[in-house]
């Protein structure tokens, strides 16, 4: 009865950013953990700021040849100081700061670099415990840039019209930039993407004939699959100049430019009547004071027998994004919890059928992805300057991290309006043997 | 791909409570939707109390014969009023004094009851979309009983210890007074309480040799399944001394009484660590002020790759149970909206790995345990009186059609602590062929 399925609870391949090396020298100190004492002011500020994390397992190197480790055990990765004013940054605003002197190369960690902020995360999981209002305040102080129409556009365009170019060479065939779904562990990368896409239309139960608005398509991989495979109409919504360029010429090449239509408008323009709305990784970029509005658009999109999937990455409880990665990588964006992503749902009575936590699948999705960023190196760096290469690494790298620990979650959500009685009795029709 | 699965959608089958017979005589006098000049007084209240209700197409029939239809088509079914007293209970608050009057006898139904109630739902669905301010002044006319340890007490005395002669005659072989869960349409009521207990075993992933926690154990019929087929050891709490003195001589009967232990206690009481937490049915007898409390008691019970699963009622959005309902069959109770259950597991970071809506199972399971219910009326009124007799058919047809309104939900909550990564890829393992 109890069906022992394959997990992705293997240790993550050892992406080591930076290869560990022995840069111990002879006359360097090495300070242990029960010495205070001995410690230089820099080393108190060390250890001021291990205890800020909750003591991760580190050890921190100078750029004087000064150690400071943890006081907890052995340290599984050493972070290197290149110099004194990374220090005054890190103790300012380490959530932000860390990540761009990590970006400007005056912080080289040694060691795996995802398993380093693993243990950044579970050792500051403790500290994340704190009472609600701290929360709440830290909450207001990294509030996300807001997604009005104009804020979205520009929010969007800072992460998605990066080019296209770079964004193929990591991504995979599907050009798919969301969770993957591994039916096995053994999945690749782009099998588990297809899996994903068809996952999403089983839920959703497509029939040949019927049609589908997107909002938010990326590339407009989603909208390509269910044309072809489930005979639909789509109607698709995107503000990103160019992913929808790239998508208009790829349904064209494909030969589906008559079923679907790519429009380059905000999903707050949609109108019309569709048997199916779905959105795959878009709420993260609208803002939970949107959320009503969105649940208003997606009811008024669906008839008595629609259905409705919202995939997003979420949170166990309400808490702002790791602020750097809101910062410098995706502005607006804000992962809710479900307590959160229900303001889509019940001020329109519209009903939840599923939820599933799809979180491990994203760390596995993060680490193919990182895995062919590595092997593409060579061509990043001809697109971009190191600085970009060292954050684009900090933040995949940070994000598998982020699903590992459970700090992220990824939730797909199947809704309907409140009067659909045509549902399926088991989900056993989404797991087809 | 889109497996045409069996559904649940099959018209209720005719559970005439009064059959339809006419009464009609030849003074009577018949008053149709656009004459309002020519009603009555009490014709006029009748048609103010229609429109209260957003115009069901029913037929009103009143103590000296005369006929008040809605302007809304043929009429489903006929109310009739045995008397002028009952005009002015209804009145007053209808959504209390109808289902008192309905038991006194004072009013009759003549036409199929499910249907009626169904439409007195939908009618209403849409003078229920009343701004939020207004639902919440509702809310609170109609708070339950307070839910304290004594209040706990008192509340479910009221409902579980009418009598286990009383219940053995209508829920079937089990005893299970949950949502059962059909795997096919053509599922008995035995067959599928036995599939929903396999269902959320499957989901809690139970191995043999493990410990389960159960927070209200009914009849203790879980508990038994569990340890019967899982091999699971089982503490068990409920604070019904009716249902623990069942339970227990079930156990003992059963030679299942090493494996599990029945506590007459509050859920509250919980302490020990557990592979698995779970709940079927006692989250409606919560309240929504103890969650997060509830919440705490199934963290600290769980370990790092511990389990957890609530089965509760629930509802789209947050609102009162039924004031009848609450009044008169299960003081006390709540069904909260998913937005209210996230306070049961958001403040301790346990992370909702899915959520099933059983809806239409449990409209299913409600019309066999009617069924079951009038083939033995003649040991009911053995029982009880004939005021009893028809409450308690009033509330079995009044749930069948909450749930197949929407009115009503079921949902089936699987959790776990933040950082337990054991979670299988996919959920096939839940639905073996």
């Amino acid at each position: 009865m109890n069906a022992a399925e394959p997990s992705l609870r293997s240790k993550p391949e050892a992406t080591t950013a930076t290869p560990p090396r022995d840069s111990s020298t002879a006359d360097e100190r090495r300070l242990e953990a029960g010495s205070p004492d001995s410690l230089s002011t820099e080393g108190r500020m060390i250890r001021k700021l291990l205890r800020m994390f909750g003591d991760p397992p580190f050890e921190f190197v100078l750029w004087n040849g000064e150690r400071i480790a943890s006081p907890r055990g052995c340290p599984i990765a050493r972070i290197r100081v290149l110099d004194r004013g990374v220090l005054f940054g890190l103790l300012r605003d380490p959530n932000v700061r860390f990540g761009d002197l990590f970006s400007d190369g005056r912080i080289e960690i040694d060691g795996d670099l995802i398993q380093f902020l693993e243990a950044v995360y579970q050792a500051s999981s403790g500290s994340e415990s704190q009472p609600g209002v701290l929360r709440r305040i830290a909450g207001l102080l990294h509030r996300p840039r807001t997604n009005t129409l104009a804020g979205s556009r520009d929010n969007i365009h800072h992460h998605y019209d990066i080019g296209n170019e770079f964004y193929r060479l990591w991504l995979g065939r599907t050009m798919a930039y969301t969770c993957a779904y591994y039916p096995t562990a053994t999945a690749t990368l782009d099998e588990a993407q297809t899996a994903k896409m068809d996952h999403v239309c089983r839920k959703l139960r497509l029939k040949s004939g019927e049609s589908v608005v997107e909002a938010g398509f990326g590339w407009g991989t989603l909208a390509l699959h269910m044309a072809r495979h489930y005979g639909v109409k789509v109607r698709a919504f995107n503000i990103s100049r160019e992913q929808v360029r790239y998508a208009r010429e790829r349904a064209k090449a494909e030969g589906l430019d008559s079923q679907i239509e790519y429009v380059q408008d905000d999903y707050r323009n949609i109108s019309g009547r569709f048997d199916a709305f779905v959105s795959v990784g878009m709420l993260e970029h609208v803002g939970v004071e949107h959320y009503t509005e969105l649940g208003g658009v997606a009811r008024r999109a669906l008839g008595r027998n629609g259905r409705g999937l919202i995939h997003s990455i979420g949170r166990n409880r309400p808490g702002p994004l790791q602020p750097w990665i809101e910062r410098r990588i995706f502005p607006g964006a804000y992962p809710p919890a479900l307590s959160e992503m229900m303001q889509i749902f019940e001020p329109w009575d519209l009903s939840i059928l599923d939820v599933e936590n799809l979180r491990l699948h994203y760390a596995q999705t993060l680490r193919h992805w990182l895995e062919l960023y590595e092997q593409n190196l060579a061509r990043v760096r001809s697109m971009f300057d190191e600085r970009f290469v060292r954050m684009w690494r900090l933040y995949l790298a940070g994000s598998v991290a982020g699903f590992t620990t459970g700090t992220l979650q990824l939730f797909q959500v199947v809704f309907a309006p409140p009067d659909n009685n045509d549902i399926p009795l088991t989900r056993a029709f989404m797991y087809p043997s």
